[in-house]
């Protein structure tokens, strides 16, 4: 089901009669199908690390946060400078972490959820590296990973970052109200986290690896309350879930655990009751890294949102657990909603994307 | 020369003492230098589309443009989702180029200049195909064609479309005022073009190839001036423009024609004066399409901007002359500013970002 009120009509799904085109497949096809990508060599983990403010350290996930900010204004005259300090503080800590420099980095991949993407612009003046801008709302952390791992895997980039996150008071001001305005919240609304995670991944011998992924396809069921952000993203996570399951023939009970990035309490219970409907039901090794980050006590309302909340899990939690053997298959997949502020306002429905990652131990 | 105003003191060039991890270098390796790559399979142009307005159309550029739009709106009941419809017509007239279905396409490449990149989301919602939402401000032409080339070139997709543009009148709601308003325009100003390309890119046969990319740095030679685009955007097309030299080994006369995206006049006066001082000096075979796209008596100050400058002229003029055989060898650079309406409130200058394709028949 696709819902559109565009007026203009003319014919989406274009049938060419005369293809005359000769098709020369690919020498060495890396694809599973349209959606799905295998990569041949494998890109690996090498480096990580998460930055989160004081919120996200006192909630459930809270012991696996050890980089947490003292100041959510990191010194900043505006919580928009600050974000791009939190950017650039992940990911200088995540060189640490892998153990490289800066200059080693062939390409940075980076978006975030501001207006014409400042914060990871900003972030990038900051270095001398080759840099790609990437907008897929909360799903920048696996758009990032995907783009990234291509180029690994194909010989056109040695070691690749991918950086995002998101800020509760940038966010706020962005699409809803500044923070002094002191508006209600809504009752099915998320908190967005503040943090950012970095990933820097590389062909080299020992760690996680990045063995398949999925690019998601735009979905729109019809949902246009902006406050409701999990409803809108539960069937890109079902669209692309589903696609993967089929593409490798594999199901939910093949992978230690299946994450999503920031579907909420809601949207976990909207995804899990569609994969039931598409026969590939999620189980105990399901989670979702918004409905995860915050105790019920923290007034979040559905939970956790923003780009910052499924980048910090990934570089905390998940990768702790599969470095330390708990979860050798993991799916992650992580969900955008793709509106901005004058959508809703034009009476659209959000529309949504969700790239799914698939790591191995 | 970079200019930051950041208060945070810590080191952006973190050197690691301790590199331990042995490298591994892909097998096939397709870089030549940090910046620049090779594809070894030549993805290859197989349809392209320009759409513009009537006011292009009266340009120079307007024998080249045979898709002109008769109403900006589209008959939608707004510009934004005008610009969206401007989108998906560019696409669907490529696809009929290029003479395959939709279906066949295994990743859409597209963006925007509108917040959140709406017109490349919503475009992309009126279709069944994997997507990737970038931004590069008006560097997404080259930007979703590095991407899209290295995904056919490595074997994850066959088929890519990359798909961008600007509306005159979106942009003005969106970066200065609304067009009701009235507002003078400022001396060093350039006007959007209303336009959308769209470039096919397959492995087939014949056809225009892209051999080799440049993936741009973020430059910021500390222009405050959001009304003078082109001044802050020459330093980063120089910077990739001279890495390209450098790590190919070639210089401008060694080229039919190079070609930047939307500097104008003043910043194609610029870049030359810069080309000079990095002795690649650029001759007769230079243009800009900002530039070149309206007469002087159109009274656009300094040219066009906007991504649809570039990508209309790209998909017509260029295409055709290569086709023709009048150009060999072209060097395309589309250059964007990354900022929002927020950072010169806030007081910063102005980064950009240029990425570069060669195309040779």
């Amino acid at each position: 089901m696709r819902l559109f009120d565009f007026g203009v009509s003319f014919d989406i799904n274009i049938k060419n009669q005369n293809k005359i085109l000769k098709r020369i497949t690919s020498p060495n096809s890396r694809k599973l199908g349209r959606q799905t990508i295998a990569f041949l060599n494998q890109p690996r983990i090498m480096g990580r690390a998460a930055i989160v403010s004081k919120k996200e350290k006192e909630g459930p996930m809270g012991e696996y946060f050890n980089d947490v900010l003292a100041d959510v204004k990191l010194g900043e005259k505006s919580f928009e400078k600050a974000e791009v300090m939190l950017f650039a503080q992940a990911f200088n800590k995540a060189l640490n972490n892998a153990r490289i420099d800066a200059s080693d980095i062939d390409i940075l991949l980076s978006g975030d959820l501001l207006n014409q993407i400042i914060s990871a612009n900003y972030m990038a003046r900051l270095y001398d590296i080759p840099f790609f801008g990437i907008y897929g709302a909360c799903s920048n952390m696996t758009e990032g990973l995907i783009i990234g791992g291509m180029m690994l895997d194909a010989g056109f980039a040695d070691y690749a970052a991918c950086v995002t996150g998101s800020h509760f008071a940038t966010a706020e001001r962005q699409f809803r109200g500044p923070l002094e305005l002191g508006s209600q919240r809504h009752r099915y609304s998320q908190h967005t986290v503040t943090g950012a995670g970095c990933t820097i991944i590389g062909l080299i011998e020992n760690g996680v690896k990045i063995t398949h992924a999925t690019i998601g396809k735009v979905e729109d069921y019809g949902v246009t309350d902006p406050a409701n952000m999990g409803a809108a993203m539960a069937p890109a996570a079902m669209s692309t879930l589903t696609q993967f399951f089929k593409d490798t023939q594999t199901f939910p009970d093949d992978y230690d655990l299946i994450v999503t990035g920031d579907l909420g309490k809601l949207g976990e219970d909207i995804l899990r009751k569609l994969m039931r409907e598409q026969n590939y039901p999620l189980g105990q090794n399901y989670m979702d890294c918004g409905a995860s980050i915050y105790h019920h006590d923290q007034h979040t309302s559905e939970g956790g949102s923003g780009a910052g909340c499924c980048a910090t899990i990934l570089n905390t939690y998940i990768l702790d657990k599969m470095e330390q053997g708990t979860y050798k298959k993991v799916l992650f997949v992580a969900t955008g909603a793709l509106l901005s502020l004058i959508t809703p306002q034009q009476k659209e429905s959000i529309p949504a994307v969700a790239h799914l990652i698939l790591l191995e131990s």
